[in-house]
């Protein structure tokens, strides 16, 4: 694999283009780049490859990449699948630097496509030339004039020279955000779709932008993984440059999914541990294009004054339009402190009859005069509790009187508050739109947006925050195979990795089973121990609350011939003796594999909660203990862990503590291990600490 | 009060309009009705009255009220708050049918505005004027080209003639609500904002688009509502008129509530009981002015088509956005099924490479002829599983090629398949979209907001489908006090009326304890009976499990000289003795009165489901048992109820009709109680019942 963003230069700033297959018809996918090139004025020398024309839309075409005067940047490959890897051929005979695919009928119709693909991939990784393709859209630069694609959203023009870089896999939905940022006049460096993937990925394009100077905020948009490692060490660079990376990643419902995979022909991947993936390595998600690219541009506007925290005061001139605004904040996950009894007073000493607290209501009064308008944001901005001020200004700026008294004032407001965050809820005009945006605001349209758009940025400023990612650990020696046996085995193996289990034997008779209990003291529990019997339970190998040395001796008799009666054929390798735990909470524990970002670790609580109402955390493994208490937090019945109604605390370092060492041991014995199961580790209440009662490991 | 909806005609369609308080200053509130009503083209007599003119705008002004030389219709007050008073009573001394009045400055400042409120609504009562307002933006015919506001967003023009009347209690989202309907080229009939309701109120407002020939889909923003009767009953004959009414109704959140509250200085009501009210009532409600818009106009262009369920097909030429789709349609309810195999075959028969399943996409080969678009098209429409059809063509009718297939070939299809829903996500041009609205499609711009608006048309399919209001109970006779006093006055109460209690005694002695709970065998519950001991745990006044005489007679003892010791001035009225029940899902039942909507009767599962989890429905009281059972049915924790992980399912037919019985009783006794609470129900397996294990009746 190449490295993470090599070579793309000679996609974003070629300085000639080749076109293979190139079209007299401009509507054609061989015909637009040709035609968008010349339009948009490309700089460079432009080739169009076509052995059946001398001349293509006015330039002089060549016979073939052979016959072309110089090896040229960019080749952009614009001929039928069964052509192209003969295309590419030449390409990489000739020197070109990189090419990019249009073509489809490969990887995504299945085997035959697949081996044509795969002949692309061998030419990239054989010749060294960077291959971006095929089944894309291609790529662009906007302030380049570099033009290698034939999406039809450039049509109607580009987006306006600026600092957002878009990556995306759908060659629609990357081509669809590059159309709203030019009707929203929101500018971008770079364009680029990456499709089926055989060489340049969606992590080369967020490498390449992490490190490209016209770009300061990354969009992008994913639809699968293909690579993880390459994905998370390019999220570490944009995060390393200090650059945001804004993800829309689609398939976040089972539907959604499901069409992913088909789509992509890539395995889908836990929705979740995307989420978790973004989370640690301080990439926002969102969940609309329109999100992606409000958030895009009030991140890009804002640059390094991202609010201190959600703290966020709200500001109209109507009370009915304050209550939706509060709603939708509230929605968002903003906090909405009550502004001091100081700022209050501020603000009634300027609007008598406004409603001064959050949201605050001026009234109509707000507009009146420019000094209104400025005592009052002056009074919120200065106030401890204002971590961002929001102001909704609905549509007052398509009236001539109020966009007099807001434009003056909100530029004076700038000037004197030049590090606070105040985001504006504007709708049109575009070009005070536009004016505001120059002076430094992030302006979005609508109420639910604006508060969406800064809790985005409150997120971006707390990924700022993030610790660096976990090295990664040593890989461990191989697994011991008792491990994978019974839950005895699996017990002693995760007791080593310092998940605290009960002390606890296996016992082999009656007597033993009965001296055994004496001595960790009643009551006790009997489990059967063997390799053949998962789920004890279910033949009847458990048995609770033994609390006499009578009680255990029958109960150990009893358990033997029951386990034998349902399941002759079992070995049987004792049975355990263990203390039976009272008080505290249930929780569940396990790791698994995910099929793209390799061993995650889960947590929920015990029962329905994990199993009905899906209230389970999951994380890439591994987790340290901060990252575990945050999985903890982030349950929603977290309270119950919390001390709700009455119930002591429970001790959620110890629980924390276990998730952090399991996740070590899933890591590290990720090749061997297709799950782990601790069922359910009791946690008990703060300072009591929390045990494994039950444990299996099953590998694969 | 004025019969619902009564005398808004004259605020509708007036032949003739005097603005007291005319201003030549067209900006001022005074000033601008009298301009818009001139520029917009009145076709009415307009008469200014302002004392220190003889001319205003161009027209002759009259000094005083009773100096007009006709009673008109409508009279606008734009005086100062302490003027208004006066300027109404000449109004209703001259016989003046209707008045708007901008004026603020009442009851949103408290005690001194509320008496001159109070003085404009005796005036209104007295003389049968209906009086709109005070502290409101007014109201406007659109086809009449009547206009008594001073709505800033008439400054750019109205919005065309068509169906949608818009019905704010908020002037200024009522107001941006007629701005977005002008910008989207959506049509509206009339538009009315109610302030601070002295006398015409949201509830008249409703009723009178319900009786209103060119209204047929109403719109409604609610901030609070001061008469719930007025307000059900208005929604019930928009309902009978068989018109949909949207609601936007702010205040969801806690901070959105606490600020409504200080607005609008009602009482706020639970948000989760408005909800439950529009439901009972088919209204639907949205949370933003553009899904208002979005849904209303959905609404109105599709009549009486729409969707038969929420089975829905979705349709795009882009995989990406085919998956994004499937996400923005799974988060809204829809359900997506499969198309049939014979479907995907004739999909497949004229594109190859389609993904024929739902997401269904046709690749860029749906656009590329008529022929294709329209067998996928009759392919998706024919299914029997497809309700609706979604079609997401994002920006494609901007480009000339693809509008000359899609415009044609939809025509063809809304011919062919007239009754069919089919939905079109469409981002521009406005030319194309407004001849598709004609043609019969809803078109929504944005793939969230074009799955919500298919959603909110199922939900008003199914709110045509509710059953009529349930018919008013009669009152029942005073609450026998017992019922207040005691647990076991309450469950006396309570079954008698028809939730099921065990058969328990009071007994007054050791050897009477025991005697029956012998006679009810064993294991039995003891618990004190005092009507001061409400919590009877905290004072050791509950013994569980008593399996035998002896504990029976020891517990007796036992827990008479804790309580006494505990509570020495409690007065002690026995002890209960009832049957100790196994088995089962505990839930909680309640019933509390809301400050809006009157009693309501709430359910949950126990323990911290509810009050941690916060997961509880609720419903105006009474419910029947169809209701009920739907209360369970939307329970997060449902699935407990249901036979999740091989529990046993619970018997909710019990549960619903002991929910029920005491919404019922709720209802009946709304005056004397405040609140009831059943902790817990013990819902049995199926067949079993459902049994009230404690109660508490609190009267106030």
């Amino acid at each position: 694999m190449a490295a993470l963003g090599a070579g793309l230069e000679a996609i974003f700033a070629p300085r000639s283009i080749a076109i293979v297959g190139a079209s007299q018809d401009a509507t054609k996918i061989g015909g637009r780049p040709v035609e968008l090139l010349r339009r948009f004025g490309f700089p460079g020398a432009v080739y169009p490859v076509n052995p059946r024309a001398t001349e293509v839309q006015g330039l002089p075409a060549f016979a073939s990449v052979e016959a072309l005067p110089e090896a040229p940047d960019l080749a952009i490959i614009a001929v039928a699948a069964e052509a192209a890897g003969d295309a590419l051929d030449a390409c990489a005979a000739k020197g070109v630097k990189a090419a990019v695919i249009f073509s489809s009928g490969f990887a995504e119709l299945g085997e035959a496509g697949l081996a044509m693909q795969d002949r692309l991939r061998a030419t990239a990784q054989r010749s060294g030339m960077r291959v971006l393709g095929p089944n894309c859209l291609g790529a662009a630069s906007i302030a380049e004039r570099s033009i290698a694609t034939f999406s039809v959203v450039l049509e109607n023009g580009l987006p306006p020279v600026g600092p957002l870089g878009i990556a995306s896999q759908s060659g629609n939905i990357g081509s669809y955000t590059a159309l709203l940022a030019r009707e929203r006049g929101i500018g971008a460096s770079r364009f680029i779709t990456t499709g089926n993937e055989c060489d340049v990925d969606i992590a080369d394009a967020i490498a390449f932008l992490a490190r490209d100077d016209a770009t300061t905020v990354i969009l992008c948009v994913l639809e699968t993984c293909r690579d993880a490692a390459r994905l998370t060490g390019a999220l570490e660079m944009a995060r390393e440059a200090g650059k945001p990376v804004i993800v829309l990643k689609i398939g976040a419902s089972e539907a959604g999914q499901a069409a992913a995979a088909s789509h992509t022909g890539a395995l889908a991947g836990s929705d979740a541990v995307f989420d978790a993936v973004f989370r640690r390595a301080g990439a926002v998600r969102v969940h609309s294009v329109e999100q992606l690219l409000d958030l895009g541009h009030a991140a890009a506007v804002l640059g390094d004054r991202l609010p201190k925290g959600r703290r966020t005061m709200l500001l109209t001139a109507s009370g009915g339009f304050g209550v939706l605004l509060a709603d939708a904040a509230s929605a968002a996950g903003l906090s909405l402190p009550s502004p001091s009894a100081e700022t209050q007073r501020r603000i009634l000493d300027v609007v008598p009859y406004a409603s001064p607290r959050n949201p605050v209501d001026a009234t109509a009064q707000m507009s009146s005069r420019p000094a209104i308008l400025e005592a009052i944001l002056a009074a919120l901005l200065e106030d401890d509790a204002c971590d961002a001020l929001l102001v909704l200004m609905s549509a007052s700026l398509n009236l001539p009187r109020l966009r007099s008294v807001y434009m003056p004032t909100l530029r004076a407001v700038r000037e004197k508050h030049p590090d606070k965050v105040v985001m504006l809820a504007v709708h049109g005009p575009a070009d005070a739109v536009a004016e505001l945006t120059a002076m430094g605001f992030p302006v979005v349209d609508g109420v639910a947006p604006s508060t969406q758009t800064l809790a985005g940025l409150c997120d971006l400023a707390a990924a700022r925050l993030l610790p660096p990612l976990p090295a990664p650990l040593p890989p461990a020696p191989t697994i011991d195979g008792a491990a994978l046996r019974s839950e005895a085995g699996a017990k002693q193996a995760l007791a080593a990795a310092g998940v605290p289990v009960l002390p606890e034997r296996v016992v082999a008779s009656t007597a033993e089973a009965v001296q055994a209990a004496m001595a960790m003291g009643l009551p006790v529990v009997l489990k059967i121990v063997s390799p053949d019997l998962p789920h004890k339970t279910e033949v009847g190998g458990v048995m609770l609350g033994l609390d006499s040395a009578e009680a255990v001796a029958e109960a150990y008799d009893a358990m033997l011939a029951r386990v034998r009666a349902a399941a002759p054929a079992a070995r049987i390798e004792g049975v355990l003796v263990s203390p039976m735990m009272h008080g505290g909470t249930e929780m569940i524990l396990g790791a698994k594999r995910d099929p793209v970002f390799g061993p995650v670790v889960l947590v929920g609580l015990g029962g329905i909660f994990a199993e009905v109402l899906q209230d389970v955390a999951v994380r890439p493994a591994p987790v340290n203990e901060a990252e575990a208490m945050a999985m903890l937090r982030s349950l929603k019945a977290f309270a119950v862990l919390d001390g709700a109604r009455g119930r002591p605390k429970a001790d959620l370092a110890a629980a924390a503590s276990a998730i952090a060492a399991l996740s070590r041991y899933a890591a590290q014995h990720a090749a061997d291990i297709a799950e782990i199961d601790i069922n359910p580790l009791l946690v008990r209440p703060a300072g009591q600490g929390a045990v494994a009662l039950d444990a299996l490991i099953v590998p694969g």
